[in-house]
């Protein structure tokens, strides 16, 4: 076992991943560094993927796209390589779960295209920094997730509903929650929703579609952010023979400084 | 009768209330230039207030202060003059309304302070421009304040409760609504509140303390901005031995453009 404090930076996370001495998720290590969502597609439905992700700025914010067959993510971190420097990844075949794969050397394609997607993590970072408290990481349990009755814009075999997270806040954390995250558009950026679930078809807040149930008090807000689980959710109705992410809550730990993501 | 459509800067509508010409309500007005609340008081009073304001920048955002017997408001327009360039006046005796008056020029002392406080018509303008609907404006009746159970920080003799304005939006439109506002500050900026009425102690948005009904539909959330009325019932529950202020809705039309009042 790796012990967690000593990743004080994304290199330090990356080169651990590499070893294969670290396998375990990501949150709150290498504090103050973007992490980001992985998929990894093959060439020819590549194109696709990226119009998909450029029509759905706010679920899928495309921090940076790789030329195919190059696994060198240089742009969010100098000496990274995406076969090898996340903890875990999933391979998916038809839609399904096929397995999970600590690196990814043997699977490697020369047509593989990365996909780095904004996380919410430094959105979340900036509300603690700000003084909010973040109830699923207070319960130390994962945020609750909702597929919505809104559709994403599709694009080729790309479509299917926005997924939500939720974070309750108290009214005036709330407006602040909206100010804070506004400043970060790479990483989901403001909420999509406060209030009313019902409006997004979600009928019951205790029962969420992913993650965790986490608890809204009489005096709060539901608020809700587009997700990054939402490629996920859309990779797999897709069916494509073949597709990888990272494993939840593996994320890729760029070089790149949360605030540096900051529009403002 | 004069033409409202006349009046395309604060100049203009200046000087027709000068010429006496105009006394009627200012919203509407020479679009894009900022219009402001108005508070006269005696200097034995004003440094209390100067500080009851700095204490409440949420409802009583100050945008000019003059020199005790100073009329001339020269920071916010170069050649108003505060005596004459208002529609209408309001003279408060004890916290009483004691009469209304077109100018100031017979009441005026050489100790008056003059304090312009930023109006909401800047920021509904803002709200305006980026496609949102303001229901109150829609259905031309007065926005629906609340005093609320919150109570602002004192200073003096300067005390009450904070009361604000309430404009219903969907959530998306609310969350656009924060994030517009937001760059406000000068003009009550953020909203202070949001969907939970209760919380802030209004029993029934159907009964507000000023102003009009404005309905609120099932799939819409009230929003709450603190509001340019609250300094007023200050004032009156002070029961100063004499203060003026503008009669409601007839502002101070200022040279200051709605968007050199956006911190960013």
């Amino acid at each position: 076992m790796v012990e967690r404090s000593a990743f004080s930076t994304g290199q330090q996370v990356r080169l651990a991943c590499r070893a294969q001495g670290f396998t375990s998720q990501t949150s709150g290590l290498a504090e103050g560094f973007a992490q980001a969502n992985l998929v990894v597609l093959p060439a020819a439905v590549a194109a696709d993927f990226q119009e998909f992700c450029r029509r759905n700025p706010k679920p899928c914010p495309l921090l940076d796209v790789t030329e195919p067959g190059n696994p060198l993510p240089a742009r969010l971190a100098a000496d990274a390589d995406l076969r090898t420097d996340l903890p875990r990844y999933r391979v998916w075949k038809n839609g399904e779960l096929a397995g999970e794969v600590t690196d990814l050397v043997d699977l490697w394609r020369d047509d593989f295209v990365s996909f780095l997607i904004g996380c919410s993590f430094t959105f979340e970072a900036a509300l603690l920094r700000a003084g909010l408290a973040v109830r699923h990481l207070d319960l130390g349990v994962n945020v609750a997730m909702y597929r919505t009755n809104r559709p994403c814009a599709s694009a080729g075999p790309f479509r299917g509903p926005l997924v939500v997270s939720m974070r309750p806040f108290k009214p005036t954390d709330a407006i602040r929650a909206v100010q804070i995250t506004s400043r970060y558009p790479a990483v989901h950026g403001a909420p999509v929703h406060i209030g009313l679930p019902g409006d997004l078809g979600i009928a019951d807040l205790a029962r969420p579609d992913y993650g965790d149930v986490v608890p809204v008090a009489a005096d709060e807000l539901p608020v809700f952010w587009a997700c990054g689980v939402t490629p996920q959710a859309v990779l797999a109705s897709a069916r494509l023979p073949l597709a990888i992410t990272h494993s939840p809550g593996c994320m890729f730990v760029s070089d790149v400084h949360d605030e540096s993501l900051a529009t403002f």
